[in-house]
Protein backbone atom coordinates (compact mmCIF):
# COMPACT_ATOMS: atom_id res chain seq x y z
CA UNK A 1 0.00 0.00 0.00
CA UNK A 2 1.50 3.07 -0.88
CA UNK A 3 0.85 6.59 1.53
CA UNK A 4 0.44 9.93 -0.09
CA UNK A 5 1.89 12.37 1.93
CA UNK A 6 0.65 15.96 1.23
CA UNK A 7 2.82 17.55 -1.35
CA UNK A 8 5.23 19.90 0.82
CA UNK A 9 6.72 22.59 -0.87
CA UNK A 10 9.99 21.88 0.52
CA UNK A 11 12.21 18.52 -0.74
CA UNK A 12 13.78 19.31 2.33
CA UNK A 13 10.14 18.60 4.89
CA UNK A 14 9.70 15.43 3.41
CA UNK A 15 13.25 13.66 3.88
CA UNK A 16 12.94 15.31 7.66
CA UNK A 17 9.65 12.72 7.81
CA UNK A 18 11.43 10.38 5.80
CA UNK A 19 14.00 10.57 8.58
CA UNK A 20 11.47 10.43 11.60
CA UNK A 21 10.12 7.12 9.85
CA UNK A 22 13.69 5.75 10.16
CA UNK A 23 14.73 6.58 13.26
CA UNK A 24 11.27 5.01 14.52
CA UNK A 25 12.28 1.85 12.87
CA UNK A 26 15.51 1.56 14.09
CA UNK A 27 14.60 2.37 17.70
CA UNK A 28 12.18 -0.38 17.09
CA UNK A 29 14.81 -3.26 16.01
CA UNK A 30 16.79 -2.06 18.96
CA UNK A 31 14.12 -3.02 20.92
CA UNK A 32 12.85 -6.32 18.84
CA UNK A 33 16.83 -7.32 19.82
CA UNK A 34 16.42 -6.47 23.73
CA UNK A 35 13.59 -8.69 23.75
CA UNK A 36 14.87 -11.28 21.52
CA UNK A 37 18.03 -11.16 24.17
CA UNK A 38 16.03 -11.29 27.44
CA UNK A 39 14.21 -14.61 26.27
CA UNK A 40 17.26 -15.97 25.43
CA UNK A 41 19.53 -14.94 28.39
CA UNK A 42 16.24 -16.86 30.62
CA UNK A 43 16.05 -19.84 28.19
CA UNK A 44 20.31 -20.60 28.14
CA UNK A 45 20.35 -19.35 31.74
CA UNK A 46 22.70 -16.60 30.04
CA UNK A 47 23.02 -14.05 32.53
CA UNK A 48 26.05 -12.31 30.80
CA UNK A 49 23.14 -11.82 28.06
CA UNK A 50 20.64 -10.69 30.61
CA UNK A 51 23.11 -7.97 31.71
CA UNK A 52 23.99 -6.54 28.09
CA UNK A 53 20.20 -6.46 28.15
CA UNK A 54 20.02 -4.19 31.07
CA UNK A 55 23.03 -2.04 29.54
CA UNK A 56 21.20 -1.43 26.39
CA UNK A 57 17.87 -0.22 27.98
CA UNK A 58 19.77 3.11 28.47
CA UNK A 59 20.65 3.71 24.68
CA UNK A 60 16.83 2.81 24.24
CA UNK A 61 15.72 5.76 26.92
CA UNK A 62 17.69 7.89 24.74
CA UNK A 63 16.06 6.85 21.81
CA UNK A 64 12.76 8.01 22.86
CA UNK A 65 13.87 11.27 24.19
CA UNK A 66 15.45 11.87 20.73
CA UNK A 67 12.53 11.12 18.45
CA UNK A 68 10.25 13.26 20.55
CA UNK A 69 12.58 16.12 20.40
CA UNK A 70 12.89 15.31 16.71
CA UNK A 71 9.39 15.40 16.21
CA UNK A 72 8.25 17.84 18.24
CA UNK A 73 10.89 20.11 16.84
CA UNK A 74 9.45 19.50 13.08
CA UNK A 75 5.70 20.64 14.32
CA UNK A 76 7.05 23.49 15.27
CA UNK A 77 9.20 24.14 12.44
CA UNK A 78 7.23 22.68 9.78
CA UNK A 79 3.75 23.23 11.14
CA UNK A 80 2.52 19.91 9.53
CA UNK A 81 -1.25 18.84 9.05
CA UNK A 82 -3.21 16.22 8.03
CA UNK A 83 -1.51 12.74 7.01
CA UNK A 84 1.95 14.91 7.95
CA UNK A 85 1.11 15.42 11.18
CA UNK A 86 -0.58 12.23 12.03
CA UNK A 87 2.55 10.39 10.84
CA UNK A 88 4.46 12.51 13.38
CA UNK A 89 2.00 11.91 16.06
CA UNK A 90 2.58 8.22 15.48
CA UNK A 91 5.74 8.15 15.41
CA UNK A 92 5.89 10.57 19.35
CA UNK A 93 3.43 7.61 20.71
CA UNK A 94 5.04 4.46 18.78
CA UNK A 95 8.06 6.02 20.69
CA UNK A 96 6.50 5.48 23.93
CA UNK A 97 5.54 1.69 23.19
CA UNK A 98 8.91 0.73 22.60
CA UNK A 99 10.30 2.51 25.23
CA UNK A 100 7.84 0.76 27.39
CA UNK A 101 8.50 -2.91 26.03
CA UNK A 102 11.96 -1.98 26.43
CA UNK A 103 11.52 -1.41 30.33
CA UNK A 104 9.80 -4.96 30.36
CA UNK A 105 12.67 -6.91 27.95
CA UNK A 106 14.84 -5.28 30.78
CA UNK A 107 12.64 -6.62 33.88
CA UNK A 108 12.56 -9.83 31.94
CA UNK A 109 16.61 -9.90 32.00
CA UNK A 110 16.56 -9.30 35.77
CA UNK A 111 14.68 -12.64 35.92
CA UNK A 112 16.98 -14.18 34.32
CA UNK A 113 19.40 -13.45 36.26
CA UNK A 114 17.43 -14.40 39.39
CA UNK A 115 16.68 -17.59 37.73
CA UNK A 116 19.91 -18.41 36.67
CA UNK A 117 21.40 -17.89 40.12
CA UNK A 118 18.60 -20.23 41.43
CA UNK A 119 19.81 -22.98 39.45
CA UNK A 120 17.48 -25.56 37.98
CA UNK A 121 15.06 -24.99 35.87
CA UNK A 122 11.42 -24.04 37.14
CA UNK A 123 8.37 -25.10 35.09
CA UNK A 124 6.78 -22.01 32.93
CA UNK A 125 9.37 -22.50 30.15
CA UNK A 126 7.65 -24.06 27.38
CA UNK A 127 4.67 -21.57 28.19
CA UNK A 128 7.33 -18.51 28.25
CA UNK A 129 9.25 -19.93 25.20
CA UNK A 130 5.80 -19.63 23.59
CA UNK A 131 4.36 -16.93 24.48
CA UNK A 132 7.85 -15.17 23.79
CA UNK A 133 7.62 -16.34 19.81
CA UNK A 134 4.10 -14.93 19.67
CA UNK A 135 4.78 -11.59 20.70
CA UNK A 136 8.33 -11.32 19.35
CA UNK A 137 6.68 -12.04 15.71
CA UNK A 138 3.65 -9.83 16.25
CA UNK A 139 6.56 -6.82 17.07
CA UNK A 140 7.85 -7.48 14.09
CA UNK A 141 4.91 -7.37 12.23
CA UNK A 142 4.07 -4.54 13.58
CA UNK A 143 7.18 -2.79 12.47
CA UNK A 144 6.72 -4.12 9.03
CA UNK A 145 3.15 -3.15 8.56
CA UNK A 146 3.95 0.05 9.68
CA UNK A 147 7.01 0.36 7.41
CA UNK A 148 4.88 -0.77 4.23
CA UNK A 149 1.92 1.81 5.75
CA UNK A 150 -0.12 -1.59 5.49
CA UNK A 151 -3.41 -1.72 6.92
CA UNK A 152 -4.34 -4.99 6.41
CA UNK A 153 -1.22 -6.03 7.82
CA UNK A 154 -1.74 -3.80 11.00
CA UNK A 155 -5.33 -5.11 11.77
CA UNK A 156 -4.23 -8.51 11.06
CA UNK A 157 -1.03 -8.49 13.65
CA UNK A 158 -3.84 -6.65 16.08
CA UNK A 159 -6.40 -9.72 15.53
CA UNK A 160 -3.25 -11.91 17.45
CA UNK A 161 -3.15 -10.32 20.73
CA UNK A 162 -6.53 -12.03 21.97
CA UNK A 163 -4.63 -15.09 21.66
CA UNK A 164 -1.79 -14.25 23.57
CA UNK A 165 -3.90 -12.81 25.98
CA UNK A 166 -5.50 -16.48 26.03
CA UNK A 167 -2.35 -18.42 26.07
CA UNK A 168 -1.06 -16.09 29.21
CA UNK A 169 -4.08 -16.38 31.07
CA UNK A 170 -4.28 -19.64 30.72
CA UNK A 171 -0.77 -20.86 31.51
CA UNK A 172 -1.15 -18.55 34.95
CA UNK A 173 -3.44 -20.67 35.88
CA UNK A 174 -1.49 -24.18 35.29
CA UNK A 175 1.20 -22.15 37.36
CA UNK A 176 -0.84 -20.53 40.13
CA UNK A 177 -2.14 -24.83 40.78
CA UNK A 178 2.10 -25.89 40.17
CA UNK A 179 2.28 -23.26 43.15
CA UNK A 180 -0.15 -25.48 45.06
CA UNK A 181 1.53 -28.45 44.25
CA UNK A 182 4.93 -27.48 45.17
CA UNK A 183 5.10 -24.93 47.35
CA UNK A 184 8.95 -24.49 47.38
CA UNK A 185 8.96 -23.54 43.82
CA UNK A 186 6.78 -20.65 44.75
CA UNK A 187 9.63 -18.26 44.48
CA UNK A 188 10.93 -19.55 41.14
CA UNK A 189 7.48 -19.55 39.68
CA UNK A 190 6.68 -16.30 40.74
CA UNK A 191 9.59 -15.17 38.53
CA UNK A 192 8.15 -16.94 35.81
CA UNK A 193 4.54 -15.15 36.30
CA UNK A 194 6.47 -12.30 35.90
CA UNK A 195 7.68 -13.01 33.32
CA UNK A 196 5.05 -14.07 31.27
CA UNK A 197 3.10 -11.08 32.33
CA UNK A 198 5.95 -8.59 30.77
CA UNK A 199 5.46 -10.53 27.66
CA UNK A 200 1.92 -9.83 27.52
CA UNK A 201 2.16 -6.65 27.96
CA UNK A 202 4.67 -6.20 25.26
CA UNK A 203 2.11 -7.47 22.92
CA UNK A 204 -0.09 -5.26 24.12
CA UNK A 205 2.25 -2.36 23.15
CA UNK A 206 2.88 -4.31 19.55
CA UNK A 207 -0.89 -3.70 18.92
CA UNK A 208 -1.00 -0.25 20.12
CA UNK A 209 1.65 0.37 17.04
CA UNK A 210 -1.02 -1.50 14.68
CA UNK A 211 -3.52 1.04 15.70
CA UNK A 212 -1.12 3.75 14.71
CA UNK A 213 -0.75 2.25 11.67
CA UNK A 214 -4.60 2.53 10.77
CA UNK A 215 -4.45 5.97 12.63
CA UNK A 216 -2.04 7.48 10.48
CA UNK A 217 -3.27 5.79 6.74
CA UNK A 218 -6.66 6.42 7.12
CA UNK A 219 -6.85 8.81 9.97
CA UNK A 220 -9.48 7.01 12.03
CA UNK A 221 -8.97 5.81 15.75
CA UNK A 222 -9.44 2.30 16.52
CA UNK A 223 -8.11 2.49 20.28
CA UNK A 224 -10.14 0.39 23.04
CA UNK A 225 -11.57 -1.75 20.52
CA UNK A 226 -13.31 1.48 18.25
CA UNK A 227 -13.29 -0.10 14.95
CA UNK A 228 -16.55 1.66 14.39
CA UNK A 229 -14.36 4.46 13.31
CA UNK A 230 -12.71 2.42 10.70
CA UNK A 231 -14.39 2.58 7.40
CA UNK B 1 4.07 29.52 39.98
CA UNK B 2 3.12 31.59 37.26
CA UNK B 3 3.32 30.32 33.35
CA UNK B 4 3.68 32.39 30.68
CA UNK B 5 2.87 31.38 27.60
CA UNK B 6 3.71 33.06 24.33
CA UNK B 7 1.89 36.65 23.52
CA UNK B 8 -1.05 35.10 20.90
CA UNK B 9 -2.72 37.24 18.20
CA UNK B 10 -6.25 35.87 19.56
CA UNK B 11 -7.53 35.84 22.05
CA UNK B 12 -9.29 32.44 21.75
CA UNK B 13 -6.26 30.58 21.19
CA UNK B 14 -6.07 31.39 24.67
CA UNK B 15 -8.91 29.77 25.72
CA UNK B 16 -8.58 26.51 23.58
CA UNK B 17 -5.24 25.65 25.29
CA UNK B 18 -7.09 26.38 28.48
CA UNK B 19 -10.12 24.39 27.57
CA UNK B 20 -7.75 21.61 26.52
CA UNK B 21 -5.96 22.05 30.48
CA UNK B 22 -9.25 21.74 32.24
CA UNK B 23 -10.63 18.85 29.82
CA UNK B 24 -6.92 16.96 30.71
CA UNK B 25 -7.74 17.70 34.29
CA UNK B 26 -11.69 16.89 34.03
CA UNK B 27 -10.19 13.16 32.72
CA UNK B 28 -7.29 13.09 36.10
CA UNK B 29 -10.21 13.84 38.39
CA UNK B 30 -12.32 11.00 36.87
CA UNK B 31 -9.18 8.70 37.23
CA UNK B 32 -8.59 9.47 40.83
CA UNK B 33 -12.17 8.58 41.43
CA UNK B 34 -11.89 5.23 39.60
CA UNK B 35 -8.55 4.53 41.48
CA UNK B 36 -10.85 5.39 44.86
CA UNK B 37 -13.21 3.63 44.24
CA UNK B 38 -11.54 0.36 42.95
CA UNK B 39 -9.18 -0.04 46.15
CA UNK B 40 -12.64 0.91 48.24
CA UNK B 41 -14.45 -2.18 46.26
CA UNK B 42 -11.73 -4.22 47.03
CA UNK B 43 -11.37 -3.25 50.68
CA UNK B 44 -14.55 -3.23 51.66
CA UNK B 45 -15.86 -6.59 49.48
CA UNK B 46 -18.28 -4.30 47.42
CA UNK B 47 -18.62 -5.74 44.07
CA UNK B 48 -21.44 -3.30 43.35
CA UNK B 49 -18.65 -0.30 43.52
CA UNK B 50 -16.26 -2.98 41.38
CA UNK B 51 -18.99 -3.09 38.78
CA UNK B 52 -19.08 1.00 38.39
CA UNK B 53 -15.57 1.20 37.97
CA UNK B 54 -16.01 -0.93 35.22
CA UNK B 55 -18.43 0.15 33.36
CA UNK B 56 -16.70 3.71 34.05
CA UNK B 57 -13.58 2.72 32.28
CA UNK B 58 -15.34 3.39 28.67
CA UNK B 59 -15.44 6.82 29.92
CA UNK B 60 -12.38 7.10 30.81
CA UNK B 61 -11.44 5.54 27.15
CA UNK B 62 -13.47 7.94 24.90
CA UNK B 63 -11.68 10.71 27.40
CA UNK B 64 -8.34 10.04 26.30
CA UNK B 65 -9.54 10.20 22.28
CA UNK B 66 -11.42 13.09 22.69
CA UNK B 67 -8.34 14.49 24.03
CA UNK B 68 -5.95 13.32 21.30
CA UNK B 69 -8.25 14.82 18.98
CA UNK B 70 -8.81 18.36 20.53
CA UNK B 71 -4.53 18.69 20.95
CA UNK B 72 -4.02 17.39 17.23
CA UNK B 73 -6.67 20.16 15.78
CA UNK B 74 -5.06 22.85 18.24
CA UNK B 75 -1.76 21.85 16.47
CA UNK B 76 -2.98 21.59 13.11
CA UNK B 77 -4.76 24.69 13.25
CA UNK B 78 -3.01 27.11 15.55
CA UNK B 79 0.46 25.93 14.83
CA UNK B 80 1.94 26.49 18.22
CA UNK B 81 5.39 26.77 19.20
CA UNK B 82 7.83 26.72 22.13
CA UNK B 83 5.75 26.75 25.53
CA UNK B 84 2.15 26.90 23.99
CA UNK B 85 3.48 23.50 21.92
CA UNK B 86 5.05 21.99 25.15
CA UNK B 87 1.50 22.41 26.72
CA UNK B 88 -0.68 20.45 24.06
CA UNK B 89 2.36 17.67 24.03
CA UNK B 90 2.16 17.55 27.71
CA UNK B 91 -1.53 17.47 27.49
CA UNK B 92 -1.55 14.37 25.17
CA UNK B 93 1.38 12.67 27.14
CA UNK B 94 -0.73 12.98 30.17
CA UNK B 95 -3.85 11.74 28.14
CA UNK B 96 -2.45 8.48 27.92
CA UNK B 97 -1.24 7.77 31.22
CA UNK B 98 -4.09 8.69 32.76
CA UNK B 99 -5.86 6.11 30.66
CA UNK B 100 -3.76 3.42 31.58
CA UNK B 101 -4.09 4.41 35.12
CA UNK B 102 -8.01 3.62 34.31
CA UNK B 103 -6.73 0.45 32.91
CA UNK B 104 -5.01 -0.34 36.13
CA UNK B 105 -8.30 0.67 38.46
CA UNK B 106 -10.42 -1.88 36.22
CA UNK B 107 -7.59 -4.63 37.45
CA UNK B 108 -7.73 -3.57 40.93
CA UNK B 109 -11.83 -3.75 40.62
CA UNK B 110 -11.81 -7.26 38.73
CA UNK B 111 -9.73 -8.38 41.54
CA UNK B 112 -12.16 -7.09 43.95
CA UNK B 113 -14.93 -9.46 42.53
CA UNK B 114 -12.84 -12.35 42.37
CA UNK B 115 -11.72 -11.47 46.04
CA UNK B 116 -15.35 -11.03 47.08
CA UNK B 117 -16.74 -14.11 45.38
CA UNK B 118 -13.88 -16.12 47.77
CA UNK B 119 -15.52 -14.88 51.00
CA UNK B 120 -12.27 -14.49 53.66
CA UNK B 121 -10.25 -11.57 53.73
CA UNK B 122 -6.64 -12.90 52.99
CA UNK B 123 -3.30 -11.44 53.88
CA UNK B 124 -2.16 -8.41 52.41
CA UNK B 125 -5.04 -5.99 52.90
CA UNK B 126 -2.77 -3.50 55.34
CA UNK B 127 -0.28 -3.26 52.55
CA UNK B 128 -2.59 -2.81 49.78
CA UNK B 129 -3.98 0.01 51.87
CA UNK B 130 -1.11 1.52 52.89
CA UNK B 131 0.52 1.88 49.20
CA UNK B 132 -3.14 2.45 47.73
CA UNK B 133 -2.94 5.55 49.94
CA UNK B 134 0.44 6.61 48.86
CA UNK B 135 0.04 6.37 45.01
CA UNK B 136 -3.50 8.26 45.41
CA UNK B 137 -1.67 10.71 47.30
CA UNK B 138 1.06 11.02 44.34
CA UNK B 139 -1.82 11.36 41.59
CA UNK B 140 -3.57 14.31 43.49
CA UNK B 141 -0.51 15.99 43.96
CA UNK B 142 0.89 15.53 40.35
CA UNK B 143 -2.22 16.74 38.93
CA UNK B 144 -2.17 19.97 41.79
CA UNK B 145 1.28 20.27 40.40
CA UNK B 146 -0.17 20.33 36.50
CA UNK B 147 -2.66 22.97 37.50
CA UNK B 148 -0.76 25.32 38.96
CA UNK B 149 2.52 24.73 36.54
CA UNK B 150 4.50 24.23 39.78
CA UNK B 151 7.68 22.48 39.72
CA UNK B 152 8.72 22.64 43.08
CA UNK B 153 5.79 20.43 43.81
CA UNK B 154 6.26 18.25 40.52
CA UNK B 155 9.53 17.15 41.92
CA UNK B 156 8.52 16.67 45.03
CA UNK B 157 5.78 14.08 44.38
CA UNK B 158 8.15 12.58 41.72
CA UNK B 159 10.37 12.13 44.50
CA UNK B 160 7.61 9.92 46.47
CA UNK B 161 7.97 7.44 43.69
CA UNK B 162 10.91 5.62 45.33
CA UNK B 163 9.53 5.04 48.77
CA UNK B 164 6.24 3.50 47.15
CA UNK B 165 8.71 1.17 44.43
CA UNK B 166 10.43 -0.08 48.66
CA UNK B 167 6.97 -0.29 49.68
CA UNK B 168 5.84 -2.28 46.80
CA UNK B 169 9.14 -4.76 46.96
CA UNK B 170 8.92 -5.50 50.23
CA UNK B 171 5.40 -6.39 50.07
CA UNK B 172 6.11 -8.59 47.30
CA UNK B 173 8.58 -10.62 49.68
CA UNK B 174 6.08 -11.01 52.48
CA UNK B 175 3.45 -12.41 50.99
CA UNK B 176 4.90 -14.96 48.73
CA UNK B 177 6.36 -15.77 52.18
CA UNK B 178 3.26 -16.55 53.49
CA UNK B 179 1.90 -18.17 50.39
CA UNK B 180 5.16 -20.68 51.11
CA UNK B 181 3.64 -21.74 54.45
CA UNK B 182 0.06 -21.69 53.42
CA UNK B 183 -0.13 -22.84 50.26
CA UNK B 184 -3.86 -23.19 49.98
CA UNK B 185 -4.09 -19.05 49.96
CA UNK B 186 -2.60 -19.06 46.93
CA UNK B 187 -4.70 -18.41 44.38
CA UNK B 188 -6.08 -15.44 46.77
CA UNK B 189 -3.28 -13.42 47.49
CA UNK B 190 -2.19 -13.84 43.96
CA UNK B 191 -5.03 -11.69 43.56
CA UNK B 192 -3.74 -9.45 46.21
CA UNK B 193 0.18 -9.66 44.40
CA UNK B 194 -1.71 -8.69 40.73
CA UNK B 195 -3.48 -5.48 42.89
CA UNK B 196 -0.45 -4.03 44.15
CA UNK B 197 1.44 -4.52 41.05
CA UNK B 198 -1.36 -2.17 39.68
CA UNK B 199 -1.01 0.48 42.51
CA UNK B 200 2.71 0.62 42.14
CA UNK B 201 2.18 1.29 38.21
CA UNK B 202 -0.11 3.75 38.57
CA UNK B 203 2.66 5.27 40.72
CA UNK B 204 4.38 5.45 37.76
CA UNK B 205 2.03 6.94 35.76
CA UNK B 206 1.65 9.68 38.74
CA UNK B 207 5.53 10.48 38.30
CA UNK B 208 5.11 10.75 34.44
CA UNK B 209 2.73 13.59 34.72
CA UNK B 210 5.29 15.21 37.32
CA UNK B 211 7.59 14.88 34.27
CA UNK B 212 5.49 16.40 32.22
CA UNK B 213 5.10 19.58 34.22
CA UNK B 214 8.69 20.27 34.39
CA UNK B 215 9.04 19.92 30.59
CA UNK B 216 6.37 22.08 30.23
CA UNK B 217 7.63 25.07 32.55
CA UNK B 218 11.07 24.62 31.87
CA UNK B 219 11.27 22.47 28.21
CA UNK B 220 13.55 20.20 30.25
CA UNK B 221 13.33 16.22 29.64
CA UNK B 222 14.08 14.58 33.01
CA UNK B 223 12.77 11.12 31.93
CA UNK B 224 14.79 8.29 32.84
CA UNK B 225 16.37 9.93 35.94
CA UNK B 226 17.92 12.70 33.20
CA UNK B 227 18.02 15.46 35.86
CA UNK B 228 20.97 17.14 34.43
CA UNK B 229 18.69 18.38 31.51
CA UNK B 230 17.22 20.23 34.68
CA UNK B 231 19.23 23.56 34.77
Amino acid sequence: MEMHFDQHISRQFNEELEGLKTEMLEMGGLVARQVADAVDALANADSELAEKVLQVEEEIDRCEMELDEHATLIIAKRQPAASDLRMVMSVIRNARDLERMGDEASKIAKMAIALTDEGTAPRGYTEIRHIANAVRKMLDDALDAYTRFDVEAALKTLAEDEQVDMDYRSAIRELITYMMEDPRSISRVMNVLWTLRSLERIGDHAKNICEQVVYLVKGADIRHGNKKNLR
